[in-house]
């Protein structure tokens, strides 16, 4: 899934190239790249889909350039996660009746990518055995209100795998209050948003659930991987509402079932997560950028290009992010308002900063 | 004198384009564009000589266009203050044996510029009849360390201008204690380093109290206006000391007399100053640059080009400067630190960066 135009990191994200796009950590890949690499290691690179937006095509080309055609989904309209798995879901399933696949965004960190493929192959393994829809629950290691939980049953495990906890509840971002006591019981995760699957329980849980989707992406058996596939996929998602899988399909299925996982990830969906992230100076700054000077400098994060010299004295605490004719310096206490700056710029400046 | 290649205003003074060059205020005209008009006033334009380093006459007849190759006096190395006096002294003695001149720097700011003009002219005045060397003192408005202080005689004045009084000492730069006894006692006035003399009384002084710097230039009587006047010079600045005029002479001399003047002066030479002379918004920032957005941001200076979008949020009390490849974020306090970090720029980036 690498469909977001994400604006929370503006200007390094922008609608041209959103944070999937980018080489955000400084590791020498974006983080496409880095999910496309990862994902190699747990099924053959020709099958491995990539669903983005029509107009980020030539993107995923230019940055994955061993990438097929076919292996692009381009949808015409941002209509969040159900319908972008459903359209996956139905051409994957033209080609192969009994697929077991994985669903992942693009854009998340894993530092542990071993672990991260032992537990992929695993939960493969489970769902070509059990029709479960099987979602990946992060240990969780501080009370982050930034992230929706994921509440497990510690009585009902696989028999084969303890890891595997049969899911009570999803919790959308909770206060601080709220996410201590989760912590605290130890019965909840973070909801990463990975998923595992067989084709067949994944398009069941669709027509129990969200049938209306359902039926718009049955339609299409038939036409998928033909050149008449543009055009329907077109015309379904100018029908298809706008809705999560979260809220529409795993939130309502009783066949939930959550891997207990522990492979160092991130969403990296704010600045202070990615500050969390990066290497750090003597004087905890984390600095992307050959050509910056810090005096008197603390806790900050500063991200500009190599060819820019920046000088910093007597900042604690700031995001310094520079990206092409855009400069943001902003608290990093602050950095939830970077949304509505970016709403701002849209109506002040127009479109072609953001 | 438009000699100066200061580092306090960097990024946006750098060597290839000093203060003087630089429309720093943003009110469309450079520092020397000023100078030239507002003395413009004082005596005819051709009149008007401009001492600079030899690499910046073309950026002399570009902001300048009305000048004549012969006014502009090139200086084959910064030799301080007291060579620049001296070379531009000769030559007009050479031209006008009885001139009276007007000795300015050329990157001031002067907003009452008819009381300007009134002081100059009553100066040329006073030094056509009396062989003093005048110089003009500001009445202080605060403690500022940062500038020069002459201590004058309240007794002695001139019987037909109460304004020219006869000075007692010159005093560098004090400490905030001895400035404020400066001012509370009110006999101080900050130097500006604004001369008027008769060209006879200044030559007389520099053969007094730098003789070795008056025979020199007393050489090249009968070159200067000729062609032979730039090897002539070339060859006198590599003899030359590096003095100033206020060491040099000033301090020293007997017949030293200052106006006490009161024409909206600044020497500009810290952003702190600068941030005083600017207009503020509601929130005490003084911005320059058409695209900067502020939120929750107070008492800065931001000073980037028009074309860059830049965003500040959760900001006080810091400059935030933006010029080619270069960016300072610098708190307003620690701007003394700035000369240190162009040094450090130097040595670490190179000598392209300043």
């Amino acid at each position: 899934m690498a469909g977001g135009v994400g604006s929370r990191f503006w200007p390094m994200s922008q609608t041209a190239h959103p944070k999937q796009f980018i080489d955000i950590l400084g590791v020498g890949e974006t983080f496409i790249q880095q999910t496309f690499r990862r994902l190699s290691k747990v099924c053959p690179p020709e099958n491995i889909y990539i669903v983005t937006n029509e107009i980020y095509r030539d993107t995923v080309k230019e940055q994955l350039p061993q990438v097929k055609d076919y292996q692009i989904l381009g949808e015409p309209a941002m209509r969040n996660t159900a319908p972008c798995i459903a359209y996956a879901v139905y051409k994957i399933k033209q080609q192969n009746e009994n697929a077991n696949i994985v669903v992942a965004p693009s854009d998340h960190i894993i530092l542990k990518e071993d672990e991260f493929v032992k537990v992929l192959s695993e939960s493969l393994d489970v769902v070509s055995k059990n029709n479960w829809l099987v979602t990946l629950g992060i240990k969780p290691s501080r009370p982050d209100t930034g992230y929706g939980y994921i509440q497990f049953s510690q009585a009902d495990s696989y028999p084969e795998n303890k890891s595997l906890k049969k899911v009570k509840t999803f919790t959308e971002k909770p206060a601080l209050e709220m996410a201590k006591s989760f912590l605290e019981s130890g019965d909840f995760l973070w909801n990463a948003g990975i998923f595992i699957w067989n084709v067949n329980t994944v398009i069941e849980a669709f027509d129990k659930y969200l049938p209306e989707v359902n039926n718009l992406f049955a339609k299409g058996l038939g036409l998928y991987n033909t050149d008449k596939e543009p055009s329907f996929i077109k015309d379904t998602y100018s029908m298809c509402p706008n809705i999560s899988i979260d809220y529409g399909i795993m939130e309502k299925a009783d066949n939930v079932y959550v891997y207990i996982s522990d492979f160092g990830w991130s969403d990296l969906g704010t600045w202070g997560s990615l500050f969390e992230n990066k290497e750090k100076d003597e004087n905890n700054n984390a600095i992307s950028g050959k050509n910056v000077m810090t005096y008197n400098t603390k806790n900050c994060i500063i991200n500009v290009p190599n060819k820019k010299l920046v000088v910093v004295e007597g900042l604690e605490g700031f995001i310094v992010a520079m990206k092409g004719n855009s400069l943001l310096i902003c608290k990093m206490e602050d950095e939830q308002y970077i949304r509505n700056i970016v709403n701002d710029i849209k109506i002040e400046k127009g479109e072609e900063y953001v």
